[in-house]
């Protein structure tokens, strides 16, 4: 069994759907992750226990994501020298941007490594690339990742050139 | 010495110009504050004791002002049963906007009573309303604060009416 | 029969299925509320007295709801020393933001406790914890309430540990 | 003496240097008006009896302005039929955008004339264009004040084609 | 056949669903409109003639509404000393805020009475406020107009407190 | 002389500080210009005709900057078939935001080029690049242009690698 | 076979339905065009390339869309002296306003020629202006096809004046 | 002399008075940086270059700033497998929003680690916590940072208990 390398953290089981993709990037670039609930609000002590020892359990990154006010990214940074990504939740009248702004612009000293709104697939990758940063191995994983999208647009691009927009839409349609 | 009845909590030394006018006018409300320096990610820990000790201190009201990704107001709701102000600081390119949503865009269960932007004064005369509730003698010195609002807006009318435009931009030069 | 301590008010019955959840979280909280249409513009005198008589009727919260130009929590403020609550009610083109700001950015003197979007409930809570404020009571069911919502969070959390994402997601589901 | 047709009602004094302008065009373009200073927060009733009371005292058409979370015109608007003007002030964090929400976004069945932030002079040329709807005399002031607008922006023109842009730049220096 | 007061016009058909109403509500208040396309950009000069020759023609007033970058109201405003209400129309990606900018914030010298987005309603309401400045038929009709909305709401409101929040929203359902 | 084959008009004089750039940037690039002031709205025949005769007297492209509500561009667009470059001009409250979305959000048939706020230097090199793409000559100065900003990156970098960050800040400063 | 005049360029397959309303638009103006998807991030070298040998294959204008941070347009005007559409695709949380600012705030010297939020039609018809600009037969075509709006526009509103509201509602319906 | 972890590049050397902050404060966490000026627009060859090799040369982390249409750091991120921090520079009209929303909002595959606006400073403390991830002696560093960050909140509140608010706002005067 692998050493899990990456914790992924959300405020609310209904934010699970979009954090799901993290674990799921994370597991096809071979890096191991656990999946957590734990509010910043609801169960703050909880919260900040989980980010106090991450470093001594062996993590190496967290991600969080919340959406609205959301403190948790902000809360776990708080609490750990690891680096923290944020991951802006779309949720309710302000369709994320609230998450944006209360994940992105964190006070000096104490900085969230935030992604785009619902980007949690984007976090799994950051995540592999900081262990990359040291780790040779996965760093290979995560070019050939990057060299599979690069074929997957030149595929699509050829398809479209054969089939033109007609066909093209058709097909996917 | 009267008991302290507020707590007036910011997330750092740069918000004291702006949060000095919520114990300004608690005083002149007859209502004893107390005004802390706690940064909920800065001393994490410092600032959830404040908070989860307020209740059996005496405190009966909690302000908390912050700019940027303001997390102080939201940590503190998460830690006391008492009514939690929150003061959204103007500060960083966003102008308080991002301080208003992290602040006012709480998740279900935790409120954080929100205040406008750099609205300290009010935040200080929400906390006396908020004790007027239940206390007719503050309550009393609600309705006379109101009251002299009143008188002052009738009074710069009379005086508008009595020098004109003019006149009356003039004497404010 | 309990004494009324919150009035609920707001501006058009089409808020009614977003602020009913005040009325909700105050029944759950032991809180006897009141529920009102009255509009700051279609019938400007009725509401004005609602607010003026609400002290002496003996409410001790007034919790205001309205969408766009919301002026009807304002307004509220501006006839009474009671602490006002107001919920910007999501309408419309501008997604309930128009609201946030015409509640929260009242001048200095007559401040509106704010919270989120189509926040009610927190709105209700509020109301509580202010009541509570002075009453150890009411003050002891906020602190249940607060156990109750991080009790579920752990509930989940153990579930989600148990049954992995893929297992939660399809109990969901 | 003329009969007074315009009331020019802002919510305080700081309003004013902006507000003035209202009454300078109106001046320029033979409409009379009166200033006054009303708040709808601060001095609920008399801005409500102002309103109240335009129509019977003869005026045609109500300008109002007024900053933040800007109620005075849609107050105004509550208690008459006749046409209300609101100017939203530029102020505070939101630089009057949060003036403008909550001035436009007005409720169905009470309409407010809104005009652009700090547009305090064209809230007077739209009043006299609402007064010359019926009158001949202010209709004709109206097109020779655009035609002067015209004139002016022609001479411009003409003055930067005969000086070119640096020496037209030169003399406005 | 009543003589025709107010001219409604839209950049698009596209615009009619919600144009209509202002048609709607000036018919409700007994005051003749025509309802008429012209694109500011499309058919510039036929858009240009129609708010040339509106007052020879007898229009009083001129409704416009256009979505996106919305320059019709602007247009008509420049041809013609009559008063122009804009009517932003909620439309594409940006709903409706492009269009309340295009239309509100007009330069010096020639304003436009900007109404809420899709506040087409409140447009037929203003205009005939406008025309009731001067005519007390049509204003006593707004009078009796505001009291049936009022009455609405203490209507609503009665029926609220007999029939409770839940009775309410089942009749409702 | 040249024959002139780009038109640069603008709104309002105040806009010529932020205009110059583009007859700066295109007498840079050897491409002929005139300037001109011709409101939308002060003057919309004037206007109108300026964008209707200008293809007849051998322009190639117009730029059109204006600020707030700003039709200028639109309304050019809608006279000529020529392409109209758009330049949002920054003014007032909204920083030209307003100006942003009156330009860019044109409706369906009758685009405008819009280039960043207060962008007329990058407007004018778009109207070179446009007759470049049919002018080798211009196009080959388009190219030079592009090669000197590269060099002078580099030289900036060259400059910063022997200097270091202090040295270099020190000699700008 | 026509001469290939216009690159259509998108980030991804899912901009295809809206894009591909630029090559239907050129299609009818007689302008041949390819459509292409290359990646600024994805596959960053094919598309500098794309770029870098656009003018040399004979293309006169490109047009690129992309949505989020949509790096697209900018990085194609890196790489080529060709004039660049940008159209910004309404995409994710932000509804396109993320990739309008993205495309059109170009830094000084490398312009992008910016359309609305999903304006693929305007990109094809303003690349058709630009082509016009020296090429009469093309600008003959765009004349012809403004006269045919200006038709369509005329013939829906005469078709308005004889159905009135509901019958040209009912007839649309 | 210590080997380079950490590239520090930015788009103009007007970006260099905010960005010096990440060198300065690598510098004080022990890491090892370079700083470069490397346009994406101006220089894109170069700019590519930089990206592709960095890991080669042994860089860990690249920090990239920019303001505007910030496209520098999403184009290092398509050419590294290194983590990428993004700094959204503050400048031109929209204050840095724009820049923001075009470094967060990268599309699936190719995240940039965002920080706040103007956050040069928490981009290098950020990196040093990437670098820590699999470094004890720099996450040591961090750790002794952030203790050091907490004993100054301290300090300040014990001086702010000893002066006052008064004495504490002279002091700092």
């Amino acid at each position: 069994m692998q050493k899990i390398l990456v914790g992924i953290v959300m405020g609310s089981d209904s934010d699970l759907p979009v954090m799901k993709d993290a674990a799921a990037v994370l597991d096809e670039l071979g890096v191991a992750s656990e999946v957590v609930i734990a509010s910043a609000h609801r169960v703050p002590d909880k919260t900040a226990d989980y980010a106090r020892t991450a470093a001594e359990r062996g993590l190496a990154v967290i991600i969080a994501g919340a959406g609205g006010a959301a403190h948790l990214p902000g809360v776990m940074a708080a609490h750990t020298p690891l680096p923290v990504i944020g991951v802006p939740v779309k949720s309710g009248a302000l369709n994320g941007v609230d998450a944006l702004y209360a994940i992105v612009q964190m006070p000096s000293g104490v900085p969230v490594a935030t992604v785009g709104i619902n980007g949690a697939k984007n976090a799994g990758i950051l995540a592999a690339q900081i262990i990359g940063a040291a780790n040779p191995e996965v760093r290979r994983r995560v070019v050939a990742f990057k060299e599979k999208l690069a074929r997957q647009v030149k595929e699509k691009d050829a398809l479209l050139a054969e089939l033109g927009v007609e066909g093209y839409l058709n097909k996917l349609g």
